[in-house]
């Protein structure tokens, strides 16, 4: 009984079309990447356990995919251990090696691996795959892609600028214009927080200042006094919410707000470097709008916070986001090593394109002329000249078994037709004699009897 | 205490002059298969467990990768299974997916499972990561891309000539000439195991018969003894031993030896076949060669057989294979689907353009130009520039930190260096006033004074 196919949950298949969709998203990010003077690395698929387990938290642990190791797995664990049938225990004596779950821990694996083969400040972008053991649905999958970019040795806030004019790059190539890129500064919180006497719930309380525009002022100052934060310290927070106009507006807001907070004060100084320096450059297509209720990444930016918005009317969560950590490569035994990256969602991207019409109308293009096949003497004449349009980078094509009747001549055409071949050669017994080419157009449906230099120049 | 980082035996990390050089030779190969018509796919990294077990007989089995179920994965297995501490009874238990082992299966599964949507004959290429749990050795990696061609849907001979074709284009277009691209035939190997009376020891006979150029004709005859094939039969096969001359009087010598068998003449014919095409159609570097010891895959193919060598004088396995196989998708349910395809081995053809200096000296050349930072002032005027050169796709950055010693220029500077960044722009408070750039080449020394119009052309 032969099995029927199918693939695990959570994951794909590409067809060509989604494959040349999703190239061409990842081939321009690539290119602006390596303008900005990012370096490409890659990093094998699955890592030693060690190096990714306890790096994401406990959930994040639970949602690694780990590989079964080889060979008699089981001699190694006592039988006193074994009998406990317990996951916990029998994990790590079974498992050694686990599939990346993204790519900043590999990289910061790789930078100490490679320390002393590495310029510092370092510039890497990496494109690859990514596995997570997470429940699939509708937009997440088990595997997909991530496209990094990361500059780690160096604090300098000229790098927050350059990722600012990154997105921008990225996605004016892109043509999609008009996405948003929020900014924030993991400091103006932690100053807000002092500000308000909540140091201590710094995450409660941006966890509720995040929802600020799902459910409302009321909303969010409820949850606050549920968790805690006193009514002094909401009355204080109370320019926050109203906290309107552009860039510079909102800094002066802030400014008064957090006059009391050095950290506070020092993360609008580099808010205030950055938009200085983004409105002297200006952006092709894409805005820089300040966000103070950003707060992704909470547990290690430090610095800038990004996420990027794809432009008005089109619902998808952000299409991007990044910021600046400062210890990326301490748990591997490297201090001092801040960096600071941003990263594309490609699926997002994908699904925004699809929706906007973005994508280049020749992507689905494949073979540009296929050669009807009437029987090996003209299929081996018709098979040279399809040689020589190769060799011009023509794509061509022999279509491969010989047509003996006129409805097999018909399949041909229809093959064609499905598969969006544009032109067709039909090289018969009488063309043959003559040697000229019968070339037809697929969509016009008109026919021209030429010689092969002709051919050659009508299908360049 | 901090891990020492380290990755899984058997794997790579790859720097940014191997991703680059990695990437062109798979450029170079994924051209000329669009130019051929062939479409890409791509499948998931990892399939269903029962999707590739068994496909790849007891060994491949063992060396296909599992990953572990998630969550409470030994809760399925009752307490009698579990004592019994047995590898063959647990693993299928807690573990239902496997990591893919060739892009074969993954493609034969696919066509069944897409067969609706798609065209036949079907021309598809993938190219992506296989692993293997493989005792890791020179040149051996349990993780490395393969990079197939196949089309499935026609029993066509022309496809073996183009495929024939699309080895010496891909090989000539990475300038890699005088690779030999040897052909057999299954049916040819059939033949003369029946000529000597020996259908059932087709391996047994092959396997020797493959060892010819290694242990010479008195072993091989020896080996044959060994395996039970009888002296007559042996004396039969004499003349494949002496086998001389180009492809027509090797063809010639093989019809007198096979006159007697049905099925080795059908292959001779094939081999004729395909050989008169490419007389007629030449080869732009490689040479096409018969050679009947050639017998890999030898339990999948059924009719043409391949296998290139890299050129004389260059000690290297196989840097290619394929062939005809005549049911590679009735283990999923469809039957009668003939395919054939070939495949480039990345990691050798790499090794080889290595070892023949045949990478283009491009290749390593990165970013182009970099901007000496001397403060903010100088340097946000720097960012400027070096916006306008990244619009019109130069590559160029600007050193992150301010130099504020001598010290830290030169600092700068050997950093341009190590990183073979051919120019480097100084950019200080007299340049600044009177808004000119000093070009430095690195190579040579030089600097001049120019305006922006300027420096935009000279990097061009």
């Amino acid at each position: 009984m032969a099995q029927k196919p199918s693939i695990p949950k959570g994951t794909r298949d590409f067809n060509a079309e989604e494959v040349a969709k999703r190239s061409y998203i990842m081939e321009t990010i690539k290119e602006q990447f390596q303008i900005f003077g990012f370096q490409p690395i890659e990093t094998p698929s699955f890592e030693n356990s060690e190096t990714l387990m306890g790096k994401y938290g406990d959930e994040g642990d639970r949602l690694i995919f780990k590989i079964l190791n080889s060979g008699e797995f089981l001699k190694k664990i006592s039988d006193d251990d074994y009998n406990q049938k317990s996951e916990s225990l029998i994990t790590p004596k079974i498992s050694e090696k686990a599939l990346r779950y993204d790519l900043t821990v590999p990289f910061a694996r790789y930078v100490v691996q490679h320390q002393n083969d590495i310029e510092f400040p370092f510039k890497r972008y990496q494109i690859q795959p990514v596995w997570r053991a997470d429940r699939p649905q509708k937009g997440r999958f088990r595997e997909f892609f991530q496209c990094d970019a990361d500059v780690v040795g160096s604090k300098s806030l000229f790098q927050e600028v350059e990722f600012v004019q990154l997105y921008d790059a990225v996605f004016s190539a892109l043509k999609l214009e008009g996405v948003t890129i929020k900014i924030n500064n993991r400091k103006i919180l932690s100053g807000i927080a002092e500000v308000i006497g909540a140091q201590d719930k710094l995450i409660d309380f941006t966890v509720a200042l995040d929802k600020l525009d799902k459910i409302g002022e009321e909303k969010v100052k409820e949850e606050m006094r549920g968790k805690g934060i006193s009514e002094d310290g909401i009355t204080k927070l109370q320019p926050l919410f109203t906290l309107k106009g552009d860039f510079g507006n909102q800094i002066e807001s802030l400014k008064s707000i957090l006059s009391t907070s050095e950290i506070g004060l020092k993360g609008i100084e580099e808010l205030e470097f950055i938009n200085t320096a983004i409105s002297n450059l200006k952006l092709k297509t894409a805005t820089l709008q300040l966000d103070v209720t950003l707060a992704r990444g909470l547990n290690y930016y430090t610095g800038a916070i990004f996420e990027v918005s794809a432009p008005e009317g089109v619902k998808m969560g952000s299409i991007g986001g990044g910021g600046r950590y400062d210890d990326l490569t301490g748990i591997f035994g490297l201090k001092d090593m801040s960096g600071v990256g941003i990263s594309f969602g490609l699926d997002r991207i994908y699904l925004v394109l699809e929706e906007l019409n973005l994508f280049p109308s020749t992507i689905a293009e494949s073979t540009k002329v296929l050669f009807i096949n009437f029987g090996d003497k003209e299929a081996m004449f018709s098979l040279g000249a399809v040689t020589k349009l190769r060799q011009a980078h023509i794509k061509a094509e022999l279509f491969p078994d010989a047509a003996v009747s006129g409805k097999q001549m018909k399949k041909q055409m229809n093959y064609a037709n499905r598969r969006n071949i544009p032109f067709v050669v039909i090289m018969g017994e009488e063309e043959l004699k003559s040697e000229v080419f019968t070339l037809k157009n697929m969509a016009s449906g008109e026919q021209h009897k030429v010689e092969f230099g002709a051919l050659l120049d009508l299908l360049k």
